[in-house]
C-alpha cells in the first residue's frame, strides 16, 4: 500500500534517497504516533500499569519503521492529483496500522483483527468500538485509544480545509460559500502555513475542552481523553456507558457545545480569533447548521415526548444531546435511541447521513452537500412552471457554478451507492437489516453507533469478523471522502500499465503547485 | 379538486360551456368507470350475487356526474403546461374516487376510508389492499377492483408515452433512448394517434393475457381478472393468498414473462407488431431491463439457497417470481419474502426503487434513470483522473444532453425526498420503522406489498387511518410522476392569485400545440 516501486524506480538514480509521497509522508505520521504511544505510556506508568514496556516495544517498532521510511525517500519533484491522493490514503493506512500495535502487544483486544478494527475506527474519527467490557483495559491503552482520534482530526482538518478544496475534488471548493471574507479561498497563500493555522486553533481548541470538562467535574484523565475525541468529533468513550457514567446534565450541556464547535468549518474560528468577532454570525452555513441543531432538536424532543414514556425535561436533555451527537457526527451516547419512537429513530438517522459543517473533523455528506442537493431538487418543482427558463442552483445570494453543482450531486451518488453496496455486502456477510443498514450509513459518516443490534448501547462485536473488514473500507472511505480510497484501487488495479498514463498533463499540473509549495516551505 | 370555477369564469361568456380541461377529462373517464361498473354488475348478476342492484346503482351516480360534467364544460382554447398537469391530476382523482362508490355501497369495506384506498391502489397500478379477508367479498366487486388496475393502465400508457416526454418534464425524454429507430420520438405525429395505437397493443396485450391464462388453467374470471391485473402491472388479486393460490409453477412461470412484458417500454411492442421485428433486440435499455432481470435472479436465488433453508428448485422459483413481480412493480405475491435473509430482501428492495422501463406501465425511479445516475456518478470516479475534461454524460454511443440529465438527477432527489418525507410521516402517524420505510418505497413505486408488517402475507389495514391518508397521496404522487401533484398543490395555495400568473409564455406555447392538435383530432 505505501511502495510504489515500479513507478519510482526511474527516477532513483538522481538521488539515494526514493522520491516517493506516500511512504515519506507515512513515515512522517508514523513517528508522531509514536511519540503519542510513548505518552500514553508514560499515562499508564501515572496509573501503576502493567503495560508500560509492551507499550514502549510498540512505540520502538512503530518509530523504527516510521524513520526507516522518512530516511529512505523524499517528496518527488512532480506529482499527479491521483499520486497525492493514493499518498493522503496510505498515510491513513498506515497511521491506523501502526495505532494497532500498542492494542495487540497489550493483549486487550481478543483478535489481531479486532485491535485494527479500534485504530481504524478511532484514527477514522468513527468511534465504533469492540472492546468490551471497555473499563476492563489498561488505562494507557484507553488513553491512546482516545488519541488515535485526535490524531485523526489533526490530519483532517488539513485534508478537509487545505487538500480536497485546493484539488477541486467533490464540491469541496464550495468551503468558500460556508466561509465568505475578504480572503476568501484560503486562510493563507501557502498550504504550509494554512496547515499550521488549523493545527493552532484544534491544538487551542483541545486545551480549552480539557479545562472546561475538568471544571465541570470530570477527572484529569476523563477531561484529556474525552476532550480529544470531542474536537475530532470521534466519540470513543473509556467507559462502558460512554456519557451515560458521568450522569450529568452540565457534562452533556458542555459537550453539546463543544461537539457543534467541532463540527464547526475550523475557518470560521480562525477567522473569530483573528479578523472577524462576528465569523460565525456572518457566515449563512453556521446559521444554516444551527437552524438544523434548533429544528432536530424540537422535533425529536417532541416526537420523543409524545411517543416515548419520558418526562419533558428529560426529553429536553437526550433529544438536544442525541441530536448534536449524531449531526456532529461524534457518537458519544448518553441513552440507548433504538428504544425509542419510530419517527424519532428517523430523523436521527436522516442527521447520521447529512453531518455536519465542510472544512471541519465531522463527517458524513455535509449540510453544504445536503443543501445543494435540496436546490437541485426544487429547481426540478420550480421548471414546472418554467419549462424552458435558465434555473441555477443559488446558495443565499451565490449562483453555484454548474460544474461544481455536478460535483457535489456526483459525490453524494457515489455516496449513497457506496451505503447500498455496503449495507448489501454486511447482510451478504451475515448482518441483520437494521444492523446492516446502521452499519453502513454510520460508518460511510464516521459515526460510531449502528442501528438494531449495534445500537449506542452496543458495540460493533455483533458483527462477523469478515464484515468488520468491510466497515474498516467503508469508515475510510468516509473519511477520506471516497476519492482517495477509488484512487488506491483504481491504481492497484493497474499497476502493471505505465504510471505515464495515470494522469493527464492538466491533473499533473494542477498538484504539482501544491507539492511544490509545499517542497519549498516545507 | 376537479372545479377552478374562479380561473374560468372570465372565459365562460363565450360559451354556454365552461371550458375547463380538467372538469371535462374528468367527465369523459367518470363514463368510463361507470361502463366498468355496469360490466362488473353482469358479472356479479352471472356469479348471482347479492350486488347487482348497488352496483347498477353506482353505476348510474357515476354515470350522472360524469355527464354532467362531459356536458357542462368543453376544452379550453389555450392552456398552460401547469392546467394539463391539473387535469391529468384531477381526472385520476376523480376516477379513483368514483371507482370506489361501489365498494362504498356494497358495504364490502368497512368504513368508507377503506374503499377509498382500495380504488387509489386499483387505479394508480399499485395494488396493496386493505380487504380482509378478499375472498369474502362478492364476485362483481372482485372484478370491479381489477377493471380498476387496467382503467389505471390505459391512462398510464398514454401519460408515460404520450403526454410526459411531450412536455418534457422529469426526463422522461429519454424515451427516444429507450426505443430508437428511423421515426424514434414519436409513434405517430398526434398524440390523439398515439394514444389510439396504445390503447391497441395494450388491449390486445389484455386479451391475450386473458386466453394464456386460461390455457394454463386458470378459471375463466382468474383468468380475466389476472389478465388485468398483470397487463397493468397492478398486482391485485381476487385470492388472500395472491398467486400462491394455484401453487402452480406453470402459473408463476406464465406471469413472469408477462408481468416483465407489461413493464416494457409499449412503443417497443407496437414496433414489433408493425415495422421491426427486432425491435425488443435492438432496444439497448431491452437488453438492460434483461440483464436486470437475469442477474437480480440469479444474485436473490443463490442468496435465498444458501441462506435459507429452501431446496434449488424451490429458490430459483421464488426468486425469478419475487424479482419478476418487484422488477415490474406488479406485486403479486407467492411467498412470504420478509421471512428471506437480510441481503436477498435488499436486493428486493433496490428493484421496488428502481422499477421497470419508463414508457410502460411500471412504476419506480424506472430502470433508465437509474442508469443515468449511475454514469453521473461515474463521471466523478473518472474525474480524479482528469480534472480539466469535459465529460458528458453517455447512455450507450449517445450523449445525454446537460439539460436532461439535470432533469433526471433533480427527478431522482425529488423522489428519494419525498419517500424520506413520506417514511417520517408515516412514523409520526405511528408505523414501525421497517412498515413506514416499506410503506414509503411501496407507495411511490406503486408496487403493492411493504416491509415488515405490511410484506406480502400482510395487508395495509396494519396502517393507522391517517398513515393511509399519507399512502394514498404517495400512490398518486408516485403513479403521476410527482409533477402533477406538485402542480395541484401549488396551484390551490395560490388560488387567489391571477391565473395569467401561472404559466410563463413558453410554457403555454408549449401545451397549446398539444391541446390544439387534440382539439383539433378528437
Amino acid at each position: 500500500m505505501t511502495t510504489t516501486s515500479a513507478d519510482t524506480a526511474a527516477f532513483a538514480p538522481r538521488s539515494r534517497r526514493v522520491p516517493n509521497l506516500a511512504a515519506h509522508i507515512s513515515g512522517a505520521a508514523l513517528l508522531f504516533v509514536a511519540a503519542g504511544i510513548v505518552v500514553s505510556a508514560v499515562v499508564e506508568a501515572g496509573a501503576g500499569g502493567d503495560e508500560v514496556a509492551s507499550m514502549l516495544l510498540g512505540a520502538g517498532i512503530v518509530a523504527a519503521v516510521g524513520a526507516v521510511l522518512w530516511r529512505t525517500t523524499a517528496l518527488p519533484r512532480k506529482q499527479s492529483a491521483a499520486a497525492t491522493f493514493t499518498a493522503v490514503g496510505a498515510t491513513w493506512v498506515a497511521a491506523a496500522i501502526a495505532g494497532s500495535v500498542p492494542f495487540v502487544l497489550s493483549g486487550a483486544f481478543p483478535t489481531l483483527d479486532a485491535a485494527v478494527f479500534e485504530s481504524v475506527s478511532g484514527f477514522t474519527g468513527t468511534g465504533s468500538t469492540v472492546l468490551d467490557p471497555i473499563e476492563d483495559a489498561p488505562r494507557g491503552i484507553l488513553f491512546w485509544r482516545s488519541m488515535t482520534q485526535w490524531y485523526g482530526g489533526t490530519g483532517m482538518v488539513v485534508l478537509a480545509v487545505a487538500i480536497l478544496p485546493f484539488l477541486g475534488i467533490g464540491g469541496m471548493d464550495l468551503l468558500r460559500a460556508e466561509a465568505p471574507g475578504p480572503s476568501a479561498d484560503r486562510l493563507a497563500p501557502r498550504v504550509s502555513e494554512t496547515a499550521k493555522r488549523l493545527w493552532f486553533v484544534y491544538g487551542g481548541f483541545t486545551i480549552v475542552s480539557m479545562v472546561v470538562l475538568a471544571i465541570v467535574g470530570l477527572s484529569p484523565f476523563d477531561a484529556v481523553t474525552h476532550a480529544f475525541t470531542v474536537v475530532s468529533t470521534g466519540g470513543l468513550s473509556p467507559y462502558n456507558n460512554s456519557i451515560a457514567a458521568f450522569d450529568s446534565v452540565v457534562v452533556e450541556a458542555t459537550l453539546i457545545v463543544l461537539m457543534l464547535f467541532g463540527a464547526t468549518n475550523f475557518t470560521l474560528h480562525w477567522r473569530f480569533l483573528t479578523v472577524d468577532r462576528g465569523s460565525y454570525r456572518h457566515s449563512p452555513m453556521f446559521r444554516f447548521y444551527a437552524q438544523v441543531f434548533l429544528c432536530f432538536t424540537v422535533a425529536v424532543t417532541t416526537l420523543h415526548w409524545i411517543h416515548d414514556d419520558v418526562s419533558i425535561g428529560t426529553a429536553i436533555r437526550d433529544g438536544a444531546f442525541n441530536v448534536a451527537t449524531l449531526l456532529t457526527s461524534t457518537g458519544f451516547g448518553t441513552v440507548d435511541y433504538i428504544q425509542w419512537s419510530g419517527a424519532a429513530q428517523l430523523l436521527l438517522l436522516a442527521l447520521m447521513i447529512s453531518g455536519g459543517m465542510a472544512g471541519s473533523t465531522a463527517g458524513g455528506l455535509k449540510l453544504i452537500r445536503v443543501r445543494v442537493l435540496f436546490h437541485f431538487a426544487r429547481r426540478e418543482i420550480t421548471r414546472v412552471r418554467h419549462p424552458r427558463g435558465v434555473l441555477p442552483v443559488r446558495l443565499g445570494n451565490d449562483v453555484i457554478p454548474d460544474r461544481t453543482v455536478d460535483r457535489v450531486v456526483g459525490y453524494a451518488l457515489l455516496y449513497v451507492f457506496i451505503i447500498l453496496v455496503g449495507t448489501l455486502g454486511l447482510a451478504i456477510l451475515g448482518s441483520g437489516v437494521p444492523e446492516s443498514i446502521g452499519g453502513a450509513v454510520s460508518m460511510m459518516g464516521n459515526m460510531g453507533p449502528g442501528l438494531g443490534d449495534s445500537g449506542p448501547a452496543s458495540n460493533f462485536l455483533v458483527y462477523s469478523r469478515p464484515a468488520r473488514v468491510l466497515l474498516m473500507v467503508m469508515m475510510f472511505a468516509g473519511r477520506l471522502e471516497i476519492f482517495p480510497v477509488l484512487v488506491i484501487f483504481s491504481r492497484l488495479a493497474r499497476r502493471g500499465r505505465s504510471a505515464r498514463t495515470q494522469a493527464t498533463d492538466a491533473a499533473r499540473r494542477s498538484s504539482d503547485s501544491w507539492i511544490d509549495r509545499l517542497r519549498r516551505t516545507g
